[in-house]
């Protein structure tokens, strides 16, 4: 850290580092914003994150991170009960949200299985989902982990979970995106688009005739 | 603001947008990142951003951002009073300090003139520049503001005002930096080192014979 600042901007500098993606240089540009143009704004980043970290915890059925018992999407009696959707972290929960597709119940692991990183089944709570298994109710549940190693075992993990509860398991399409152009679509992304392929329905033309 | 999160963690993700160079995507990852892995990262932002926007303010002689009343440049016995060098902000006088050519006095001007944006000479703190001038002692005052227009009229207005006092004016070369390619430099630049050029003294062999 650099002498040329005072001690108290240095401890804001390295502070604002802590922020995933921030180096020195950004620390220090956001700093001096801070401190020359935004006072307000660091007041009010100082105490946001202040009563975030007190009062943000996580929902006590899907581990959800809200400021109350059970979040709004465990609470709220317009949702499916019989369906779960597991997911590695809030904000995959946002974007399936945001496409309306899913009106089910949610499960966030917060992480996938990753054992260099200690990170096993009590970490991502599979306690607490295998308890939901066993409360009866859930017909099918829906992985929607990442299309990873660590993804892809975490996924077969909570599928035999819910399979020796006899729930139905299920893993979102992976393949090539709507809208992609094939030849910028990554090998990887190809391997799942082919052997994830599906039978096309007969045309109505065809059935006709 | 997306509804999926709870209002509390809508707040902070609103207030990290404050950030210079946070948009919705960004501050979200950053608030995960902070009550998901960083807990403790987050408290001590929270507190450092807390004491600095109470205590930092700007030096009484220089404008530098600083908690002491005096900045540590301008108590400095070290330094050669003779010389000032007038920049636009903390960030520059950091990189010149960590270069270590430059062993006078500073003063910061925190921005650049811009009426548009209401940034006149009052807002630069030119008034305390003025007093300084007029107290004597001061041989030369190197202008380092930026090679924009605003920069350049900044540095043309400290300039007249050092020469009211008798007080030689400088502004830092602008041209190729060193170890730069010609054919990857702009325009802007190129102009400016030829303008710029300088007489080569003879070589040795040259006066010799």
């Amino acid at each position: 850290m650099n002498e040329a600042y005072s001690p108290l901007l240095q401890q804001l500098i390295r502070a604002l580092k802590c922020l995933p993606g921030v180096g020195s240089k950004s620390a220090q540009r956001m700093a001096f914003h801070l401190l020359q143009r935004d006072k307000d704004g660091a007041v009010s980043l100082s105490e946001a994150l202040a009563s975030a970290v007190d009062l943000i915890g996580n929902c006590e059925q899907c581990r959800m991170l809200t400021e109350q018992a059970v979040c709004r999407f465990c609470s709220s009696v317009q949702r499916d009960d019989s369906l779960v959707c597991v997911l590695e972290s809030p904000a995959d929960l946002f974007a399936i949200e945001q496409s309306g597709v899913f009106r089910g119940r949610y499960f966030v692991l917060m992480g996938h299985l990753s054992p260099i990183d200690g990170v096993g089944p009590g970490e991502l709570g599979l306690d607490l989902l295998e308890r939901r298994f066993a409360g009866g109710g859930i017909k099918e549940v829906v992985l929607a982990t990442s299309v990873t190693v660590e993804g892809d075992a975490t996924a077969q993990l909570v599928a035999s979970m819910a399979q020796k509860h006899g729930i139905a398991a299920s893993r979102i399409a992976y393949g090539v995106p709507v809208g992609g152009e094939l030849e910028f679509i990554d090998g990887g992304t190809l391997t799942r688009a082919f052997t994830g392929r599906r039978a096309m329905e007969r045309s109505h033309e065809e059935v006709e005739s």
